[in-house]
């Protein structure tokens, strides 16, 4: 990311304290890694403990979303609450020379923030839609409409980006400079999130073919 | 899973309500999922406010681990402290006749209980070796020695799984009955993690060649 793009931590929260030149601040950077990586960590206090449930988010302009359940117990903890919600990408392990300087590459958001629920049922339908066209665009217009029932059954929460960072790791090893003549063998190692060939359910009706929204998912 | 092989929750706080025929409790299941994906996220409360760090974990026996940066405030923050760790897995989205029942294959373990440093040099140096060595085996004496400094650099924190679940969700959608006569496609896109070609550094030796632990790393 380039220098001139970095704007400053919006709060001492989240500003990245260990290896702050990771750190990022920007919405385009911010954005780009919550697009790319739809699994996040919801952390909460229930009981003076500490939660944290994997779902899925997705992202409407400055604010991020997650759903379930209408009786989830995180989902009814946490609204009007003080929530951690974080998205994490491995994109390779480093491979140093000493295991000191091992690393990982990766791109990770953490956003801070009061999360609400969406209680107007038109706006309910219109996030839900984004969600759905987001990873699969144009499914949402071919489904079987959502219900009234399925609704009051479903609760989407919203977090404002107001408050979040990222924090980025590229690049190859960085070894104490006498171990470079060492003949141990350092670089990376890529991961990536591979997207398959779907699979058809077995009860589709005869002639029903993949949309191409089902063939030109991307993760990562 | 076979039930048989379900064990009853260890507490109340990690049995799975939502959808509790996922839930499952044994031991060869949770640390199967550990041992598929080493990225967690750490919760933890700090001033009354819930914060999640993603980092990586390991497993040996029936503790997890993980490790950073002695000055880490997470690290700091956690020891003899509640926390909750996730680990989370997509294996893939599934795509129903109706909104409502889209889905995702997922597997999942949450671990709650006391976080505590390993301070013990030489427990401290097993468990690093432990990490190192479990996703590429062999590594470890291979490497340049670890020295004191940076032993006394890295804090390595330790939860047992005493009071872990997993949640695990397979297989296509299940869709309203009378969904399916509508000719809507439906299936599943599978979701895995792909480990690329090993890029070399540009320093590596002449004739320094990637090790074997570097082509078999599988993660998923």
């Amino acid at each position: 990311m380039a220098n001139s793009k970095q704007s400053a931590a919006p709060s001492p929260r989240v500003r990245v304290k260990r290896l702050h030149e990771r750190g990022h601040y920007d919405a385009e950077t911010i954005h780009g890694i919550l697009d790319a990586m739809p699994i996040c960590s919801v952390g909460y206090v229930f009981n003076g403990q500490p939660y944290v449930t994997p779902t899925l988010q997705w992202r409407e302009g400055n604010h991020m979303y997650w759903h379930g359940s209408s009786a989830s117990r995180m989902l009814e903890t946490v609204d009007e609450a003080d929530v951690c919600v974080t998205v994490a990408l491995i994109d390779g392990f480093v491979m140093a020379r000493s295991a000191f300087h091992h690393s990982a590459n990766y791109r990770s958001v953490m956003a801070l923030g009061r999360a609400r629920k969406v209680k107007d049922r038109a706006k309910k339908e219109a996030r839900l839609k984004t969600f759905v066209d987001t990873l699969f665009p144009g499914r949402w217009d071919m489904l079987r409409p959502m219900n009234a029932q399925e609704f009051k059954a479903t609760t989407v929460l919203s977090l404002p980006l107001s408050e979040a960072s990222a924090k980025i790791r590229t690049g190859g090893p960085k070894d104490d400079e006498e171990d470079y003549a060492l003949p141990i063998w350092a670089g990376v190692i890529p991961v990536t999130m591979q997207v398959g060939t779907p699979i058809d359910d077995p009860r589709n009706l005869a002639g029903v073919l993949p949309p191409d929204h089902v063939k030109t998912l991307r993760l990562g």
